[in-house]
């Protein structure tokens, strides 16, 4: 095996497919949200990563195992109404294998819609030069594509429980600053403070410099569970910058769940008076 | 040296040996059982795999150093009655070189019953890649016997004391489950949660992409203690798959003496009124 | 991307130029001496060097992400006269990009004055090798634009305040010490105690292997704080040295505030009886 | 620069030179031995090995940095009455640079003693693949100048203050036990039990796979202190092996200052009626 693998499992006509990158990170939100748009839309995978960079390791599901990669999904959200549909019409597999009824990307229409390659996985790579490696791959079949836009999609961490998130903006060329504020991204003066790092990071970076038109939306989130009211939020903002519609009611579901996690650790900690530590509240979910 | 080499002991003629891997883990599980089936059986070594991705190290054996390396034997348990052997007899050295009597391997006789590759060594990989690499040259010695079927021998931690040790399964193809169910190998939904690592996940997710069987055989064990006892439900799981006997008596033994000194630690702890720390139990044997 | 790729902005011909490195470091005193010295003078970008040795990472200012490099500056200290200069004037961005008005490195004057290279960063290499690697790439640079004289810019920890801190001298070749004590610079037999290290310590030994004139220039600094006035003594010794004047002005208001922040610091240990922990006062700034 | 550069420095005539290796490692026991040797014979470097395995630094002497690095000396033991001989005719510089007059390794007489390469330097590999690739490099030099025989020098800890330290052999090919059990070093079943790491564990497993006659002697040593006397006694055993003689009188000093230290440190510890922790007694020297 070379270090990087691409597997070419389909190869779907596209319509200047948008990339969206949703990777593991802060409060899960960038693969809470990918994943919300995998189980809502028809999708296919069509190209699986392998690397030597991703940690030695499978996943096992009903005892069989998948080799630690990263699975870039084309996703068909012409036409659709997301309201329409009922969640069993829709759901796929959680985003291993989509089967041969449900993949129905439809190759021949370019005209109505939006386009979507969705990249996510369970693992960011390991080294520092891994990431760089990385996404220099993702960029490639991005590049295969006829990729001309970007958007890495995460969490900014605040340190405290977030009510209602904003979702925070970076780019890779000034000139989508506007165009991302009306899609309700704020921009401030030197936040996120620490830049940001891993592959949505040099997404922006590696990617600004191939020429892509990168942009990162980052939604609040306290940093110590995961979050789908942030990922709910940051696909709101996705939604108004491509021009597409989802249905949010399993998000909201799974929010509402939390609330009721948070609602008790909170209560538990009223009762004993007493400051609860990170390790109660990390990645509760 | 380079990263990766491979020095050639011998080159019997094996008929479709089956690849069976025990290297250092949980409950040192893997390791336990192929090396038993090193005690029983006659063997030679055919590969030595060196690697600057193992530490640099070497172990001193009466004085005489050998360099970190991992080992293929073959092993020959055709028309084997394990039953009948003396221990004295059959007793190879302790993975290292079998002297030129005992390694009887025969390899004229192909039609007779089973011939085994079995993979052991003091060492996984020191780094990410290094999984990758040396499981895909154990993956190409094994392709250079026409080796078809692969098992992989582990430990699957429990956190407690286990009575009867269940054999957990993982397969890299899903036709294999019922194979191995008749076998006596459980298959339960996302178990183990956390995948399989290290070069035993390896060989399912690489050796899976090539086109081999492989079948990962995992022991339920503490994770605190040498689990022989676990080693053996893994052997005669192994044993029902594969087809072929060997006596369990020594590896019994050793579970005997392991089950005095777990209960000489409870007996202490009782005592003592006070719950241990893992680093009480941490390996011993 | 290659493992290092060296991007050319400008290439002005300058008249055998002086490379000042001010990479992140011990009391950031390197940094902040180059700083101010980009602050001061005109600038220009000549070479911005990407790597997978530093951190996957990008920084944000105003919404736009640079991706993590190291950036070397043409810097024209021909005919200043730094107390004849209002800061209005001259300030350039903080070490980003010069815009087209003040970038006026004069290509064509060779014979008035001193040309700078100015070697700066937000990062040191993140593995050995890439120190090394790091290293090689500018001094490569160096060689293209003529350079035969470096300078490293760093602090030398003290483990307390200094109220008047001396700068410490490390060179290439012996026959450079005494211009440098000259220079007000100290040398004393065997310290640093445990060297220089990191890209100050590599252009020091892989400079001078390939026959540059490098000497390392160490303000004394407690460690603790980012220290404008240590900072200032080497700036004043680099002066001397190569022979050019900048005004202190801005870097003297920045110590200023560091000794407010100081007192605090002690008033309320005062108060307290009590010992502050590093963590209290690690790179207050 | 490549990662491992060989700098030739002298090409002396040895006549079948013995490589006696002392890096540092526990007690310091190998470096100490070595350095003990240069400081008693005429010597000159005649090989620098630079590498990015090293770590990014420098050592500074009298204000001049010296790139980290490994040094090959060629010593002279060829008719040396080792006590006639004074320290100050004979002392060379620490292992840096022997000066013109001092360098009379003869070049010419090959017939009338023993030459030695005395592999010494401040660091090991900061890698695993780095041990391996230094450790290979080292024995190109080697057979280079046509070494047959290898020495390793290092210590064994054994926890405790020792008073009459032995020396523990481990060799490449057992064929080399009888003699050196005949020069006193003793070799026991199975020890050290955590076998050989580092360049002097490779040098055993690398250089006898390459067909060189590899020894190693281990001084026991607490591991808790810079031990002279354990050095000492590696290199009365090494004396014997190879047949040469070396005035112990500075080592001895040496070793007197330590138990004078040593001496202190239990005095103070009787006195608080309590246990010094590993820290109190860690590298005094």
């Amino acid at each position: 095996m070379d270090d990087i693998e691409i597997e070419v499992l389909a190869d779907p006509d596209l319509s200047e497919p948008t990339l969206i990158e949703g990777l593991p990170g802060v409060g899960h939100v960038g693969k809470l949200a990918v994943e919300h748009l995998l189980e809502e839309f028809d999708s296919e995978v069509v190209r699986r990563v392998y690397s030597t960079e991703f940690p030695p390791q499978v996943t096992i599901t009903e005892g069989v195992a998948d080799l630690a990669s990263a699975e870039i999904h084309a996703v068909d959200v012409t036409g659709t109404e997301a309201g329409d549909r009922t969640d069993d019409e829709h759901e796929t597999d959680d985003g291993s294998e989509s089967d041969g009824e449900s993949a129905t990307v439809d190759e021949g229409d370019e005209g109505d819609g939006v386009d979507l390659l969705v990249l996510t996985g369970d693992h960011q790579a390991q080294t520092n030069a891994g990431h760089y490696r990385l996404t220099e791959a993702f960029l490639d079949v991005a590049e295969e594509f006829g990729v001309q836009q970007v958007f890495a999609l995460g969490g900014v961490p605040t340190g405290e429980l977030v009510e209602e998130p904003s979702v925070l903006g970076a780019v890779s060329d000034e000139a989508a600053i506007d165009r991302l504020k009306a899609a309700g991204v704020e921009f401030r003066e030197d936040e996120p403070a620490g830049g940001v790092v891993g592959i949505s990071g040099l997404l922006l970076g590696l990617g600004g410099r191939r020429g892509f038109d990168v942009g990162c939306l980052m939604g609040e989130t306290s940093g110590y569970l995961v979050d789908p009211k942030s990922a709910q939020a940051v696909l709101v903002a996705l939604e108004d910058a491509i021009g597409f519609e989802v249905s949010f009611e399993s998000l909201e579901e799974r929010a509402d769940e939390m609330e009721e996690v948070v609602g008790k650790i909170q209560e538990m900690q009223n009762q004993q008076a007493s400051v609860p530590t990170d390790d109660d509240l990390r990645y509760i979910g």
